[in-house]
């Protein structure tokens, strides 16, 4: 057969990707249990993994060339099979496999939000309500969707505008959306399939406010699917990524509900009128910091995980110019400025992953506090899950896009996988709390315990270092010192320390000099957001720092992580040189013996890179991507790729419409 | 009519905007002739784009909806009509109307290789060739693209691997694509379009080997537009943008061509196999040259500017959250965090506009130059081009990326105008050359200039500094002398001159210690790639300052355009701060100083900011975004939009299939 018309049987790992391979200084095996948290863990996800690829029905061939509809109507079918799937499988519908199958689909599954209004309801309702909703959207029965953000109002929740307004004559709320910027706006289901929403609604009971509440409302008739009287309801068109998504609209006009249809809980409204509270909310809280924490894991990483995947071993196989006259052309992977785009986002994997369990666990730990009445780790936990959100985020959508750039052209391509990861991750930045609001959030936290120190109250565990800076300034003489966790992260502590500390100050100083609070707090935010975004990092290398110790028992990989470890200290150091400088806590010789230090560690830990992207453990079949496969045949994948192209089997009808007329004039004979 | 059947009739502008307009500073009209050079090109611009957008046939309505195909064929039509439209209207081939034109439709537009296939003919045929091929590609008998760029190289222009053998028995050249590698890929119009392609090949005669030369090859049938013989051809399929061109691969099997289709203005193959030159091809060169400068202006600036202009409105109009406890919620342009996002880069438009004027300048006086035989500047020409094409490129694609998310969620709405923009702006990133590859050739540049200072060889102009650099730090003693172009265009100098004084240092010593120069290079390129950047940045700063001069006319625009200034090089002196220290130019103290200047000067100029971007005149067609109308009625526009979206007409057919089975199951009177 002719070489050009290629085919995928009996390909070879390319002998640049095998090399890589060859001689590895730890078992990949290994740290991939380790990142599984077990070997059993390792097997089950296989095993799920697996089975979802081999089933017909959740093929994603030629998902890239899909139109919004068919991704929407794709990602439906998944969500009805997955279900059928799982009682096939004896699956428990809250085990682990589910988050498995949500990964191995790249996350193309529909009635997403159909699950958080059956949580809600879970949540938020009375036993009663429960036994009435729980059922019917169980069964499918009804589809619902959580309405909360609007047209003008997102992370600030006090300002959301629908309105219910209870009518004791009747017994009803009026669910009201009183003008353009009170539209309902984002839910997801909502654009297409949802038949009920738990609409979010400012509540108004004999003329007192309320704040706001959930009602469940119904949008859509059972028979036809028709939007019922008084509502306008539709998709919100089309988005940057999420085609799979019916992100939708909602306005209700003097829409009435029973007294019965607010979720009641912990408030309720008494036929008369009447408003109230019974025990406290404070849980409910704790739903957005859940999501917070578990978005990280399962949406953010993963993308820089995929993208550093897809870019190193397509690096190890691009060849390309010269390095020494002569000698055949060097893989791109060798060069110093390929190494610095990639390895130090492959540290980041290693330290966001450590940073989404540590969170996760403390998130439980504080949960089980919280279950005892006792509250007081909530402010920790917040600042914690607002910060590593914000800084996460934003660290691992410029990642995945500097992933994608370091692959050149091809980067661009759809077939290179990464355009859509980068698509789509970068809505986390907005979406769950937008990121710069999280950062004040956390830097009011700070600002916070800051006082507490000059005041000498003791501070939790994750800002103690504010009651004691390192003082004498950094120790290091020689690059090597640098590499060294005792080192950097007093570095960190001392940055973190300065910013905070300089920001208070400032606030402060304005005050004394006539500006008011609030004045003051706004012209200091932009050195606010910094200090959250010190903090965070700080805390995210040594959550890395403690995170080798949990893996002492396998020394050849406790030392690959080490060195890792300062990779991703180094680099912050190097990146952010001035916050380490201006304070003097660094010289300038010393930012040149850190920065020698960590391109020592590039040239050194660049023979690591294929095996620590190797140990993510995707298949293909998840990457979704020719330049990124296993077996590192690049080129011949993307050939395979256009020829199975559909659209290059279609004649192009601009050939008769605009072509063929001047085409067909030419009288030469060409 | 009920509010929520909206409507464009009749609307007012939004109040929250009229009021930023209200008392201007400055003449918004005049700053626009500014920017065009003169309020005639003001006139002749907007005459162009009305009658663009006046015509129908040039709609952009539903251009977010298109499928791909749809994209294609609304480009091709684009390209036929405006045609017709120039014919009609008079307006010549070769005149200025042709930009305005393709910025009025948003580059929507097609055959844009064709264009450039005909000037390769032009620039590297005989007259015999051009009088030949240019009437057929001209009038569209035939259809031509530029194929360089293979699967396996792109920047790196000699690892091409098609070959052009050349055969004495037949005077004939045998085209071939020797391994997939060698698949030509990424040329435009080539994917469904093109009949012709001159195609960059490997020439071989009497086996030699002469290196890369253009020739003529036809790649489809006029007849039926069927690839002929031995060719495969086709579309390379989805892209992260730029639906609405058909990048193409071709595989080319022993096609033979005539001796005559080599292009053979400057050198030829005579019927014996015997190689000619004739004349010096430097000239070709240029050719590249001259795209990186127009795509600044053209491409690049453009997206910036409308990211600008879409952002500020939109955060002069929406209010979130609270300031002052009780207030009414405050514009988010009143936010300094937002000020900060956003500021910076409505002063970047301004920077970059300058030196896009500056390139092109220099490029036409060295083009001068040239015609009369001195290539001189042609070095600096290269590294400056080469510079700002990265500096610039990198720095409104990030930019236009900060705009989109500083919109929070609607920004994520391909409705915002923003994503679009984003995904075809960050192209630039890497074609014309990958931006780290230009800015190790512009060190490469640098590091001679700086071994040239050393031994007192005269510099060219722009690297002038190199031999004298500023002696004895910042003077600098309040926040206000940093408001001072004196002031930091040392300090930027400073900064430049120190890391390519550092960088060729390094080198030097590592060579001293035995590395050879190619690993000595490698091992510095990191740090190569940083001077690069703060000299292409401290050029940036420069040709701002004396663009102040040209307006001294106008007074009151020197005077915000000056702020403007100040505001970029502070903003720059702020974010890359540990450069400034690290050298000890600026101390801790000077840097917080730097700081509060800037700080200071995002609250004094965000008066400025909407009537900043409205100078850019963009109409509300050449921006399609609901947010970003000169009007403002942001909620309005989106909720239009939505209300025809042609989706929502449609029965969801996810209804019958999957939903109303379940739903029907209902029993209960819901």
């Amino acid at each position: 057969m002719a070489w050009w018309k290629v085919n995928s049987a009996g390909k070879d790992v390319n002998p640049d990707l095998a090399s890589e391979r060859e001689s590895p200084s730890f078992n990949v095996e290994t740290l991939t249990n380790i990142l599984d948290e077990g070997a059993e863990e390792t097997r089950v996800r296989r095993a799920v993994v697996s089975i979802i690829h081999k089933d017909p029905v959740f093929s994603r061939e030629f998902l890239y060339f899909k139109t919004r509809t068919e991704r929407y109507e794709g990602a439906v079918k998944n969500s009805f099979h997955i279900k059928r799937k799982m009682k096939e499988m004896g699956w428990n519908e809250n085990g682990r496999e589910i988050a498995y199958i949500y990964r191995a689909l790249g996350g193309e599954t529909g009635l997403n939000i159909h699950n958080v209004f059956i949580k809600t309801i879970n949540a938020l309702g009375t036993d009663e309500q429960i036994s009435k909703w729980l059922p019917l959207a169980s069964s499918y029965k009804i589809i619902g969707t959580y309405a909360q953000t609007e047209l003008g109002h997102g992370t600030y929740l006090r300002g959301l505008e629908t309105t219910a307004t209870y009518d004791p004559s009747t017994q009803e709320f009026i669910i009201d959306t009183p003008q353009i910027s009170a539209t309902k706006w984002w839910p997801g289901d909502l654009g297409k399939t949802s038949t009920h929403a738990v609409v979010l609604a400012q509540l108004y009971s004999n003329e007192k406010k309320y704040g706001m509440h959930p009602f469940i409302v119904q949008v859509r008739s059972l028979k036809d699917h028709s939007p019922l009287p008084g509502i306008t309801v539709g998709d919100i068109g089309p988005k940057m990524s999420f085609e799979h998504i019916d992100n939708g609209y909602l306005i209700m006009r003097n829409i009435r509900v029973p007294r019965e249809n607010m979720l009641s809980r912990y408030s309720q409204v008494l036929p008369d009128g009447s408003y109230v509270k019974s025990g406290s909310d404070k849980i409910n809280y704790f739903t957005m910091i859940a999501v917070r924490v578990s978005m990280l894991q399962d949406e953010v990483l993963e993308a820089l995980k995929k993208a550093c995947t897809i870019s190193v071993r397509y690096s190890a196989v691009r060849r390309q110019s010269e390095l020494k006259p002569g000698d055949r052309e060097p893989k791109i992977l060798d060069y110093q400025t390929q190494q610095q785009k990639l390895l130090p986002l492959v540290a980041t994997c290693y330290s966001v992953h450590f940073t989404a369990k540590y969170v996760a666990k403390f998130y439980n730990d504080v949960y089980g506090e919280i279950r005892k009445e006792n509250f007081s780790l909530l402010p920790e936990l917040h600042a914690l899950a607002a910060g590593m959100k914000a800084f996460a985020t934003e660290m691992c959508s410029n990642g995945v896009e500097v992933c994608r750039k370091a692959c050149g052209g091809h980067g661009y391509s759809l077939y290179s996988g990464i355009p859509s990861l980068y698509t789509k991750v970068t809505a986390s930045c907005t979406y769950e709390g937008e990121n710069t609001v999280l950062h004040l959030q956390v830097a009011r936290f700070l600002v916070k315990c800051f006082a507490g120190a000059q005041s000498g109250t003791p501070l939790p565990t994750s800002t103690a270092y504010l009651s004691s800076p390192p003082a004498g300034g950094c120790q290091a003489r020689t690059p090597n010192d640098f590499l060294n966790p005792e080192v950097y992260s007093k570095a960190y502590e001392y940055r973190a320390y300065s910013l905070i500390s300089s920001a208070a100050k400032k606030m402060q100083s304005l005050v004394q000099l006539g500006s008011e609070q609030y004045v003051a707090w706004n012209n200091t935010s932009v050195e606010l957001v910094k200090t959250s975004i010190a903090h965070s990092h700080l805390l995210t290398v040594k959550i890395f720092i403690s995170a080798l110790n949990s893996v002492s028992d396998h020394p050849e990989i406790k030392a690959v992580l080490t060195r890792l470890c300062d990779l991703y200290a180094l680099h912050g150091i190097v990146t952010s040189a001035g916050d380490f400088l201006q304070y003097g806590y660094l010289s300038g010789k010393q930012l040149d013996m850190a920065t020698t230090a960590y391109l020592g560690l590039l040239a050194e830990r660049r023979k690591d890179a294929v095996l620590l992207v190797d140990a993510f453990d995707f298949t293909d079949d998840q990457l979704l991507s020719a330049i990124g496969t296993y077996d590192g045949n690049v080129y011949h994948n993307l050939l395979e790729w256009v020829q199975k192209n559909p659209e290059n089997k279609k004649v192009n009808p601009v050939f008769e419409t605009y072509l063929k007329p001047h085409l067909q004039s030419n009288p030469s004979k060409l």
